[in-house]
């Protein structure tokens, strides 16, 4: 009998998802949010474990912590389409800890909701053996006008929000960059853009890449059967990347995770206007390759073309 | 600095309650449960955490867990009077667990989520030092009709669903009884009944009495400003407990917790009708006191007048 650690997270949320289908159900294990349908739109769904051994850095201040437990679930409600309404945070905490620290957590969460007009609205608290933040966020769509991660098409181009390692350049700096820590802990969901893409109904496909952008793409690619080619020289890379080595520049941009960017795809005959319109809104996103019928997800690479590989950040292994 | 385990859990709650007040906010964290309001009617959304050591006795099997997890956070929906939309669950899991054991708790969540019309739509797995279940539901409300901690009145009869003392005396007999766990991990949460009260229109508060009668009570009184008196007679006892020696049916039945039954106070002009009402749909309320203007809240017990005492199932104490 298998245990976790030799299936992976991937293979186990795959086989949840066997198990559960719902037939009517959108979405459902297959994507990080569900959506049910309710009255003409739908009601999004999500949820996303912090805990301090895997996601915590040593020196975070409750109120980092709290904003990256709403930020980490806002994002899946952002790679919807989603207007986010509310979080609850279901808190699993020794019983040494300083109540001090569970109130900032819970004012760091709230600012993070306030920001993009959701409200923190109430939690359940446990005694356990180390701190487990467990947030589940609900929001819904504009009508029926939601993104997926399914519907990418061949040809179709391939673009990412913002920019890319960030999280990695944050993670590797930790100890010799008093701001870094905050870039890791406070990344900014990308709420609006969602809106504005879902909105645009010219977005095919779409994911948020905490788990790194290969990971995504890997993501992608099983639940399209189509694969990517991404351009490297195109990768809108976090500026303080630029100056590390070249093969930190990949880990961070590729496989590290810890980016709360939107990746997605849409026509190329509408890309432009798409552009054009987030840009009015200052949105920024970037066409990072096109949609392909490979083999494998490719990398034209700084050093000629090269495979992507399906790592990222996974637990369980 | 107070710690946890100085400060108690509902202090704490407390303490969120204030840092966090919305003005606007239906509920927020003076109920188990928040409604924020979306177009007629309430989003509910409720987050409850089973952890291993302190909720899953020995011997439960995976499905017990699942269902487990999806009743307690189903019970905070039907105190609402609100219909359960979905459930997700955040599953922190030690990476030795068998991959079985995960699809059974999902089983079992999917299969309560379904005999109450939610569904089981997703979660997250992350890894963790041990077994930790953070589920989240969401529902809705039939237009603007909920029920509410807050809205007892002196005069008011409380009545509770069910029977009290099911949860303590499995507990009590977990080794001595073969039904015993299922009856523990097996609560059926009362979401028809509290739907059937919501739209009485004639129900004045409304909890679920997970934490034990008493405390519920005393979670009442903090809540609406009044005070109880509750005749041990009239108490709808589980069957069973009858057989055991007084103390232990007074302690099961007040004080253990693990019963899944709302408590709720309605004027005493139309409760004749709602009991009558509910009994047609073959769902079981009894009245077992009234709300008093006193300074305790007060059993009207076996051996005379008694205080009921606040103390309950609560964590970090």
């Amino acid at each position: 009998v298998p245990n976790l650690s030799e299936l992976g997270e991937r293979k186990i949320i795959g086989a949840l998802r066997r198990l559960l289908d719902h037939g009517d159900l959108v979405l459902g294990f297959e994507d990080d949010c569900a959506a049910i349908p309710l009255g003409s739109r739908y009601l999004l769904i999500t949820t996303d474990v912090v805990n301090r051994a895997t996601h915590i850095p040593a020196g975070s201040t409750p109120e980092q912590v709290g904003w990256y437990t709403a930020a980490c679930n806002l994002s899946d409600i952002a790679a919807k389409g989603g207007r986010p309404l509310g979080l609850v945070v279901a808190m699993t905490l020794p019983r040494r800890l300083q109540a001090s620290f569970v109130l900032g957590i819970a004012r760091g969460a709230d600012r993070c909701c306030r920001a993009y007009g959701a409200r923190f609205v109430g939690g359940d608290t446990k005694e356990g053996p180390d701190i487990s933040l467990a947030g589940t966020a609900v929001g819904v769509t504009a009508g029926r006008a939601i993104l997926r991660r399914r519907g990418a098409r061949v040809g179709d181009v391939v673009a990412v929000t913002g920019a890319v390692g960030r999280g990695g350049w944050a993670f590797r700096h930790l100890r010799s960059d008093r701001g870094a820590l905050d870039l890791l802990m406070c990344p900014r969901p990308r709420v609006p853009e969602g809106q504005a893409l879902a909105a645009s109904r010219a977005v095919t496909s779409c994911m948020d890449i905490s788990d790194g952008l290969a990971a995504s793409l890997a993501q992608l690619t099983q639940a399209n059967g189509t694969t990517f080619e991404i351009a490297w020289d195109h990768l809108p890379l976090f500026p303080r990347l630029r100056r590390e080595p070249m093969a930190v520049q990949r880990e961070c941009a590729l496989y590290m995770g810890g980016d709360y960017e939107l990746l997605f795809t849409a026509r190329p005959r509408v890309w432009p206007r798409l552009q054009a319109g987030l840009r009015r809104r200052r949105m920024r996103a970037t066409a990072i390759g096109a949609v392909a019928e490979g083999r494998n997800n490719i990398l034209l690479g700084p050093g000629g073309t090269e495979v992507l590989e399906a790592r990222g950040w996974e637990h369980f292994r």
